[in-house]
């Protein structure tokens, strides 16, 4: 295909083209000709929407951090105790990992090469710190073990969850790398909340 | 410094130059050029230790893929209750890691463009089977809680493990990316069990 499409992107559809080069190349990978091939525009045509690469990549980052900066205020994240909160908080980060698939890929593939890397770095750090001060409130209270360095314990949560981006997939494709076929992921959000904060063991063992 | 180093690499220490730049640029993105210019030797002289970098490749994977194969041998690994044996391999996991952590780390990185990098996906697999395996019967001996997907608990057991070549670095380095500061890594394999199996809630909480 050698025909441009006429263009009847928006600055959100536009994206979402740009998320999924992104994804695939890398974002240091990809260049205005990559995006311009995978959209079937002309080069000028994005530039009518937006100033350029770096644009879209903080317009894509925005909606991911934008989406787990607001799981902060919600009630939930508010109200109750603070292992409550943090049980909360994470059944939420899931939701919204699921819901913003490619745009929580892309954040957490960012590489800190320019300001706006940079920036994506330093806001998911902020997110990570606020869920690690919700930890440590919920192990003043007792309730959660005070055994484990809180950091350890933040970057360990992150780990099972940021894993996702590796494997979920919201239709089941079969084969999609990693382990073989897909897992049952019924309740995958309140899964993630049981597995981090009662483990592995049957009660009782 | 465009003096070429006179080649004293054996094929082990190339091995772990080339990693190095796997890692940095991505195994797709790093030429024979590249090779040579991190080590400091010809082409010519890389080629008289390796027919080229899908053998760099092969040896590296190698090198993690029978480091974590080996831990299914080990005696914790075949004595004893399933779920102990499971709870052996992961921490056994944790410590291969972490001492092959720039090996892990490329085999963790694989896309699976090539021959050898589906056959590294492809042990990957299998090692991801073999420690289902075990979850699977510590769930039927009754040790193991039995509400959670068997394949589901397996992707999020080693996004947990695995998100340590993210993380953690032998040298504590003020900084280095993710959450603030470096955690506390006294018992970085005991603290994984730990949590993966007994949870982050205090006991009779």
């Amino acid at each position: 295909m050698t025909t441009a499409k006429r263009d009847t992107y928006t600055p959100e559809t536009l994206l979402n083209v740009a998320v999924r080069v992104f994804n695939e190349r890398g974002y240091d990978g990809t260049s205005m000709e990559h995006l311009s091939r995978a959209a079937g525009i002309s080069k000028s045509s994005i530039y009518h929407h937006v100033a350029g690469k770096e644009e879209l990549l903080r317009r894509a980052v925005s909606r991911a951090t934008d989406g787990l900066f607001r799981i902060l205020d919600e009630p939930g994240a508010l109200r109750g105790r603070a292992v409550e909160r943090v049980e909360y908080v994470t059944r939420r980060t899931v939701e919204v990992l699921m819901a913003e698939l490619p745009y929580v890929t892309l954040l957490l593939r960012v590489r800190g090469n320019t300001k706006t890397e940079r920036w994506a770095l330093e806001r998911r750090r902020e997110f990570d710190q606020r869920v690690a001060a919700l930890l440590k409130a919920a192990v003043a209270d007792g309730d959660l073990r005070a055994d484990v360095d809180i950091r350890l314990a933040t970057r360990l949560l992150f780990g099972m969850v940021n894993s996702l981006v590796e494997w979920y997939r919201p239709q089941p494709e079969a084969g999609a790398g990693g382990v073989e076929g897909v897992p049952a992921v019924d309740d995958l959000p309140g899964t993630v909340v049981r597995l981090a904060f009662e483990g592995m063991r049957a009660a009782g063992r």
